[in-house]
C-alpha cells in the first residue's frame, strides 16, 4: 500500500502524503494509553508539520482542524505556527485520579490534555508540538431563567455562587476528542480492524491511516467535543461526600439557543442550572456536561427532515410514532453513543452522582454501567414542558425515560399530538 | 499512486480504499457547477455504499459523519441505509433565483441542496443515493429576552409574528456545507492547487482524494454548517422592496446558551431577533443566519486557552492587546473566513439588507463585496453589553468596527479593563 507517494496530480510542488508505517517512527514517542505517569504515557502530537514527530491519526481542534488548513492556504496563518502557551495553564487544578490509570475508563478524552505544558515540558523545550486538548478557565454566566428563578424567589444571591447581578461563577472546561481505538472499539464491543475499517468506510474515505497504521492507536476525530460547567469546588466532584447535582445534556441549538418549542432541551438544561446553584449553595457541588452532538448526532439537516416527516404524517404529530420517522429518515432512532459518554466524568474522578438532572435511560445506564453511583433522579417539572414537546417526551417516557408518574399506554401515546405544519 | 489498493493491513475482510480517476467514473453523473437547470448542474452523490455513482469527496452531515460510521460499527445502523424522504420536502418553495446559476455567487452550499427528491427524482427512482444537503421546517421559538421586550413593551403581541405566549413563528433551515474547490479557491485568491494541498496536510492527511482527484471538484467537509431563522415571508427575502432586518451570527456557545458575560454574542443575537421581529411587524421580513463556527473558528479550547492568557498578562485584560492574545495562541486573530458567509444570502435571493444587526467590518465587507447593498448597520445598544465583555467590543471599534460613537484611543484602550481570574 502505498498511500505516502510523493508525487502529485496537483500542482508541481512535492506534497506529503499519509504517513506510512516505519516513516518517521523513530522521533515519534511511544504512547501507553492508561499508564499512570505522563511520561510513561507519552505525549499525544497531531502536528501537521513534521511527520516524525506524529503519533495519532488527525489532528487537533476536532472539525476546526478544516478551518485551521483553510487559514493556511489563504496565507493568513503561518504553516507551523506555534503556540504560545503563556499564561494558559488550567485555573484549577484537576487530577490526577486513580480512574486516569485505568485504560477501561477514559478511552475518548485525553486525561492529560489540560496539563501539557506542564508534564511535558521537558518534551516541549525539545520542540515537540505538543498542543492542550483540554482548556480549563472561570466565568461568570448570566442567564435569564436564573433572573428569572431569582425574581420568583427559588432561587437567592449569596455572593459567591450566586452574585448580586444574577450571574453565577462557575468554572469551565473545554474538552477536545481523543480516541483510544482499541478502547472505543472495546467500549462498543467490536473488533478493533472493523471499528477501523468502517470508520474509513462509511466517512467516505476519510484518513487512510485507520486502516494502513495499525501502530497508530489514537485518533483525533473530526468532530465536536464537550464544555464542562462547574458550580462550587472543582476538587469536590472527586468526593463522594459532596452531593453532586449533574446534568449531561446533548446539543440542541434550536432549542438551547432559539427556544424552540418543539423539545424540553433548553427548559431542562436551565432547570439543571438552577439545581446546580442550589445544590452549590447547599454544600454540595454542580456541574453541566455539555456535548455537541445535535440532532442525536445525526446533524441538523436530518433533525429538520424528521420535523417535517412527523407533522405531515397521517393523523399527525403523535407520541406513538416520534421514534418511527426518525428512523425511517436516519436508519436509527439515535445515533448519540451515551457509551463515551462517562469519560469526562471519569476525568473530573466523580464516584456518585447524588442528584442526576436527566430522564434519559441511555445516559443512566452508561453512567451506572461505567461504576459511577447514581442516586435520585430529576424530572423536568411538567409545566416547563413547552407546548409543542409533550409528543416527544410521552414517546420518550413510554421506551424507557425515568419517570415518578405513570407510563403512557398505546392509545395515551397515539392522543398526544403536536401542532402541524401551516403551509 | 495507488491509495486504492484492494488490500488491506487489519483484518480480513477487503476494505474499499479511496478511489482513483477512471475507477468507476462511468457511473457516477458529472457535476456542471453554476448551471441553471439543475439536471445540467446534476446531482451530488456522496454515498458511501456504491462507490461507482460518487462524485464528491467527503460524505454528508459534516462532522456527523463520523458518528455515522460509528453507527454502523456499532451494529445500529445498517450499512447502506437509504433515507426514506416521504413527508421530508421543504414547508416554503425558495428559489432558484439567478444567483444560483452565477458560479461566482455560491461556492460552499449546494442551491439545489433542498429540492433534490423533487428536481433528481429521476435519478432517486434509479438507485442513487443522493441526500438533501439543506432542510426547510417551521417552528415556533420562545426566548425570555423577547417575553422581557413584550413586558416592557418594546413588542407586542400580533398573533401571527408573534403569538400570545410570547413565542415567534419562524420558518428554519438547516445547511450543510459543500464546497465546490475551484470557487472556493478563487474566493481566497489561491490556485485550486494550493487549497487541495493545503487542506490535505493541515489536516494531518484528510481525504487524500483532495490532492489525487482533480476531477472531483466537489468536497463536503466534516465541519458544521448554518441554521437560518427567518421571521415573515420567505420569498420576501429576494425582493429589495421589501425591508429586510439581517444579522449573520456567528456559534458562541459560552454566550449563546450559558450567557457568559466576556463577550456580546447572546446579548447581540436576542436584539437582532427582536429588531427582526419588529421589522416582519412593520411589513417587512427578518433573518438570522447562524454559522457553526466556535471561537471564531479557533474552537472551543483555544478559546478558552485565550481567555486565560489575557486575564494574566502584565497589567490584566485590556482592550488594547485583545488581539494580541489571540494571534500568540493561535497564530491569527479570527479564522471564520466571512468570505463564504453571503453564499446563503444569494440562495435565499437577497439582493439588499436594509438593516444589518452587526458592527463587523469583516461580515459587511464580505456582504458588499459580494454585490448585495447594505442600507443601515444596528449597533448594539450599550446597555446590553455586559460586565466583562466592554474589553471585546472597545477592542473591535479600535479595529474597523462600525459604530456611531467615538473610536477609542491607544490610551482609552489601555484603560478598558476586564475582570480578573480568582484562583
Amino acid at each position: 500500500m502505498s498511500t505516502g507517494s510523493s508525487t502529485s496530480t496537483q500542482g508541481g510542488s512535492h506534497i506529503r502524503l499519509t504517513s506510512h508505517p516505519g516513516q518517521g517512527a523513530g522521533g515519534a514517542p511511544v504512547i501507553h494509553w492508561g499508564a499512570a505517569d505522563p511520561k510513561e504515557r507519552g505525549p499525544l502530537i497531531g502536528t501537521t508539520t513534521n511527520r516524525s514527530q506524529r503519533n495519532v491519526i488527525g489532528t487537533h481542534s476536532g472539525s476546526y482542524g478544516v478551518y485551521r488548513a483553510l487559514a493556511v492556504a489563504a496565507g493568513n496563518l503561518t504553516k507551523g505556527h506555534r503556540a504560545d502557551l503563556t499564561n494558559t495553564a488550567p485555573t484549577e487544578r484537576i487530577g490526577p485520579y486513580p480512574q486516569w490509570a485505568d485504560p477501561g475508563k477514559i478511552v475518548s478524552i485525553d486525561p492529560w490534555g489540560a496539563s501539557v505544558a506542564e508534564v511535558f515540558a521537558d518534551e516541549l523545550a525539545q520542540g515537540m508540538d505538543i498542543r492542550p486538548t483540554i482548556a480549563v478557565t472561570q466565568a461568570h454566566i448570566h442567564l435569564p431563567e436564573v433572573r428569572q428563578a431569582l425574581a420568583f424567589q427559588r432561587l437567592s444571591v449569596d455572593g459567591k455562587f450566586l452574585l448580586e447581578d444574577g450571574s453565577a461563577a462557575v468554572t469551565k472546561i473545554a474538552v477536545e476528542p481523543v480516541w483510544w481505538l482499541p478502547g472505543v472499539a472495546k467500549r462498543f464491543g467490536v473488533s478493533e480492524a472493523v471499528l477501523r475499517k468502517t470508520l474509513f468506510e462509511e466517512t467516505g474515505g476519510m484518513y487512510p491511516e485507520l486502516v494502513t497504521r495499525g501502530d497508530l492507536e489514537v485518533f483525533l476525530p473530526p468532530i465536536g467535543g464537550q464544555t464542562l460547567y462547574v458550580f462550587g469546588q472543582v476538587q469536590d466532584l472527586a468526593d463522594p461526600g459532596v452531593t453532586l447535582t449533574a446534568r449531561v445534556h446533548d446539543e440542541c441549538n434550536g432549542s438551547d439557543v432559539f427556544g424552540s418549542d418543539i423539545c424540553t432541551c433548553r427548559p431542562y438544561l436551565t432547570h439543571a442550572i438552577e439545581e446546580c446553584i442550589k445544590g452549590a449553595q447547599a454544600g454540595g457541588v454542580g456541574l453541566i456536561a455539555y456535548s455537541r452532538k445535535e440532532g442525536r448526532a445525526l446533524g441538523e439537516v436530518t433533525k429538520f427532515l424528521v420535523y417535517n416527516a412527523r407533522k405531515r404524517q397521517v393523523g399527525g404529530d403523535s407520541a406513538d410514532k416520534y421514534f418511527l420517522r426518525t428512523e425511517c429518515v436516519a436508519g436509527v432512532q439515535d445515533m448519540r453513543f451515551q457509551e463515551l459518554m462517562p469519560d469526562v466524568l471519569h476525568w473530573l474522578g466523580v464516584k456518585k452522582i447524588h442528584r442526576l438532572v436527566s430522564m434519559s435511560n441511555d445516559k443512566f445506564d452508561a453512567i451506572t454501567g461505567s461504576g459511577i453511583e447514581v442516586g435520585e433522579r430529576i424530572k423536568i417539572p411538567d409545566e416547563l414542558v413547552p407546548a409543542d414537546a409533550r409528543v416527544e417526551i410521552e414517546a420518550k417516557i413510554a421506551a424507557g425515560y425515568f419517570t415518578d408518574g405513570s407510563v403512557p399506554d398505546a392509545t395515551q401515546l397515539a392522543a398526544t399530538k403536536g401542532r402541524d405544519l401551516v403551509e
